[in-house]
């Protein structure tokens, strides 16, 4: 892979932070880093590599020179400047929801639909993260037996709400240990102690952004339109992995055995279903990982052809900076 | 109603000392107040209604004269103790799952089988906290629809483990929160900024005895043996209130609207349902209180006849001590 001019757009932010750890780490060839933030931000210091590099302004002109921009600085800033970094040449994985659901732009998991990366016309989406960490263990399933139906209820950490929100959970957590009446914030609701429905904004239908999100994306990821998926998106205080209780109705019989075995050959996925030790995938387990953990893998016996299973995965790594980094190592590789 | 004799068996327990709250809050006649609880406890003095009691190790003798024990001390001391209180003519109400299946037991929510009671050989069995929490909210649908199929997944409190398990979340989050590695007593794992699926036995099947719990007790508290649960149960970092996602599936259609209508009329229920505001059952706000709140009703539009709901019911009360004393004063009233 030849180095590149790389620009992390949104680098102050928890999945901007986690950008720089996923570079460093995966060793990600880089001539030129290039680090942007809102103007609050600018003139920061941020070590990678063993080097100072100061935080610059994100503006239209950030993007010369730059072959490839990781952003994850919200869906306002991405529909601003995305389309800037596109002119200027830049290919753009955008971990925003701005762009997902545009049928010019590729939406990507790595593990499930690769060969989408190079229908790119600029600019490739990453999907949300509660998506991901669904779909990397139920592709393989699905190329199996294909799933008809998915129902799903969530169970999300507080940093898919950002880097604020992670710290909120533990100053609330301590100010109600002291009993005090817990600062909110980051949150509408108290997050430490408690847990809530998702706190994006509520549709048609009743359902909200995060779970149509999930309904949504599924589809175009998977390339199927006849897959359906209900969602209930529910926000724990839990720091940075996300779980799911997720059902599948297959159209071919597969028994929870088979299941488990297509899961234990599955890249980037990790079985943990231990019966006898009560072990199964946690999020603090979860957490620094980049597969998402599968355990309680059992028939349903109230439908024709269903399976049970529960995941956890961490939201800032496969949820959100290190599918994006994956993306862009694939789109680099053949370049 | 006549003032009966009481005895409270295991009453230094979580749900013990929900039952001397409950009884006094309810102003439930009692001529005479037995105190009952293991060895280590006797001797130990707790008030009630500002006269102090003095608790008195439980012995196969400690029911003579007592016309009613409420019991929630585990179900091998039900087992041991139970059939002596009734051989010594008291009514027990038992709040663990000794004698739940016993055909020859009644097992009750006041609001959905009352009639059962009087159907008692002395025995009456109060149902699990997650089946009681689920059932309330569903029955007064599945009166108008019958439901066919159920599926859920719980989130979980600390105190279904019981007051030393309530601790251990107060303290590992406090050790976590000063950089400390938590320890570990009354849960086989991490409670604090985690969870993880719910640590009773697995059985066949995959499935664990809590979610068996809740697929067969449904039946029977329904008289329905043709309805189908299928459970996921998961402890989360939560004081003392459950909360359940669910998605239903009826035998004849009624829309979302309806249902909500019939949920504000149902005993024992309280819609929050909110989207403009966002607000919806959260388990600190279930806490204390009597009724289980119920949100998040939309029409599941990857099934016919679907309904998704979520919601939140406070442990301690409606799902063990409250629904109890329910039965005993539904009881005492047709002395």
């Amino acid at each position: 892979m030849k180095p590149l001019r790389v620009a992390v757009l949104g680098v102050t932010g928890a999945v901007g932070q986690e950008f720089l750890s996923i570079l460093e780490e995966r060793k990600f060839p880089i001539s030129e880093l290039r680090l942007l933030a809102s103007k609050r931000s600018a003139g920061k210091e941020v070590k990678f590599r063993d080097k100072q590099y100061k935080i610059e302004e994100a503006t239209p002109d950030s993007f010369q020179g730059i072959d490839l921009v990781l952003s994850s600085a919200g869906g306002s800033v991405s529909r601003a400047l995305a389309p800037h970094a596109v002119r200027a040449g830049a290919v753009v994985v955008d971990n925003t929801s701005a762009f997902r659901m545009d049928p010019e732009v590729p939406l990507v998991v790595p593990e499930i639909n690769p060969e989408d990366i190079f229908k790119h016309k600029g600019m490739i989406a990453n999907p949300n993260c509660s998506t991901i960490i669904m779909l990397v263990p139920l592709f393989p399933i699905h190329r199996v037996s294909r799933i008809k139906r998915v129902v799903v209820s969530t169970y999300q950490s507080a940093s898919g709400a950002g880097a604020q929100a992670m710290k909120e959970l533990r100053i609330q957590a301590r100010e109600i240990l002291d009993g005090k009446i817990p600062t909110k914030a980051a949150f509408p609701h108290q997050i430490a102690f408690n847990l809530f429905s998702h706190n994006s904004a509520i549709q048609e239908g009743g359902f909200c952004e995060e779970e149509i999100k999930m309904m949504k994306e599924t589809k175009k990821i998977f390339h199927d339109d006849e897959i359906k998926v209900v969602a209930t998106t529910v926000r724990v205080p839990v720091f940075r992995a996300h779980s799911e209780s997720i059902m599948i109705e297959l159209e071919k019989e597969i028994s929870a055995e088979e299941v488990k075995s297509i899961l234990l050959k599955a890249p980037g996925v990790k079985v943990v279903d231990d019966p006898k030790g009560n072990h199964y995938p946690m999020p603090i387990e979860a957490e620094g990982h980049d597969e998402i953990l599968v355990g309680r893998i059992r028939k349903d016996p109230t439908v024709e052809k269903g399976i049970a299973l529960f995941v956890s995965g961490d939201q800032l790594r496969k949820g959100a900076a290190l599918n994006a980094v994956q993306i862009a190592e694939e789109w680099a590789k053949k370049l």
